[in-house]
């Protein structure tokens, strides 16, 4: 954790408040993981908002008592919407946790033919796990923003009525080891990025996203699991 | 797994052998993961060797029985020695396998002030658990090229007496998130990448790796665990 993140309700109608003590997780973590002290400082962080530096005033029985002001903004999103075939839900929350790490704003979860249907159902992906992992995210980047998550459950119907509008005005690429185009340098404007699933979309996916506008691309021979291709298309894409 | 590694020992004395039967857990994999049949092709790889092509001749009770050639080159590693501060035993698996993943020809593990001194004993890094897991990073990028491993468990004596040897003709690079330099672009020549522990290098590392040579440099103001940072580095700066 690089970043105590505070919930809009820790503050509740009090938005002025400099001041709060936590008894729960976080003040677990500030104890027994960080082992601060008082008169320690935090980077602290309001959900969807503001960053800034706390001190710790006291620790008590079970509880961290702080004083923070919150005056900078976030680091900036990438200007990035990752459609991800669902990944294996063990590996979904991992990888959804990176993303939110490097900064996409957007993460759309897609059906395709190659995701088992069970994975839908998986308690590992509900909004709650994976909002857990997000915030998690947040709180090892130093960020607030929580992106955008949505589920594409049904791909042709995403495909022919929504992505169409999504790409709009941004580049779309389709991650492919197959492809023989490469990638892209270094991408300032607003883009899609859509990485298949475990073995890759089938080629009426592939062709799909392309007649709607994806250019598809390769990384080269090597054929890399879902959460390091994440990684490291974003890391090449845009860093 | 995306090809299916042979060992030398699986050929025995017979180098000219273009059968095999497998009874082990390739087998299994072949038999129960990709629910192979009699017929169906298999991309096929010897250890440190050449890649090719397999036909599954006949299944039976536990063996999976295959006629192949072995003609094309493994892909080109990177040029690219990763000196890793050792992770949390429980990361260093993934963080080695995604490594090997994306082709680092070089690994080299090394201790830092921040490196808990019990991850050294830990059964999760010793050379068989990390040895198990290039292989799987090699399975699943189609190579056969194990990277070289090893471990600089003093930090010192690496430093002053071994890295400058390592650097030379080359760029030696050190990922530091607190760095006012932005990363080089597209890494042709030989490159040295040091990557720290969680909470980074302590300042007097950092300083006697920039003494040697090390170009400190960061990618944004984000924090990456160094799972993500690991394959987003290498995006960035290689492919």
């Amino acid at each position: 954790m690089n970043l105590l993140l505070l919930q809009p309700e820790d503050l509740g109608a009090n938005t002025t408040t400099k001041q709060i003590t936590l008894n729960d997780e976080r003040a677990k973590h500030i104890r027994h993981v960080l082992r601060a002290s008082a008169g320690d400082t935090l980077k602290i962080g309001l959900l969807n908002g503001l960053t800034g530096k706390a001190i710790i005033t006291a620790i008590t029985g079970t509880g961290v008592s702080l004083e923070f002001e919150l005056r900078n903004p976030p680091p900036a999103k990438l200007p990035l919407t990752l459609i991800l075939a669902l990944p294996r839900p063990k590996m979904a929350r991992r990888i959804i946790r990176a993303a939110t790490e490097l900064g996409a704003a957007e993460i759309i979860l897609l059906n395709s033919y190659r995701v088992d249907k069970s994975y839908w159902q998986s308690p590992l992906v509900s909004d709650a796990a994976l909002h857990k992992a997000m915030l998690e995210g947040l709180e090892q980047a130093g960020d607030t923003m929580l992106p955008t998550l949505r589920r594409a459950t049904r791909f042709k119907p995403f495909v022919e009525d929504e992505l169409p509008r999504l790409l709009a005005n941004k580049i779309g690429l389709l991650a492919h080891p197959y492809s023989d185009q490469g990638p892209p340098q270094a991408i300032q404007q607003e883009c899609v990025l859509a990485i298949g699933p475990e073995g890759g979309f089938i080629p009426y996916e592939c062709e799909k996203l392309i007649a709607t506008g994806m250019q598809s691309f390769s990384l080269g021979p090597r054929i890399l699991k879902t959460e390091t291709a994440v990684s490291t298309l974003i890391g090449r894409l845009f860093l």
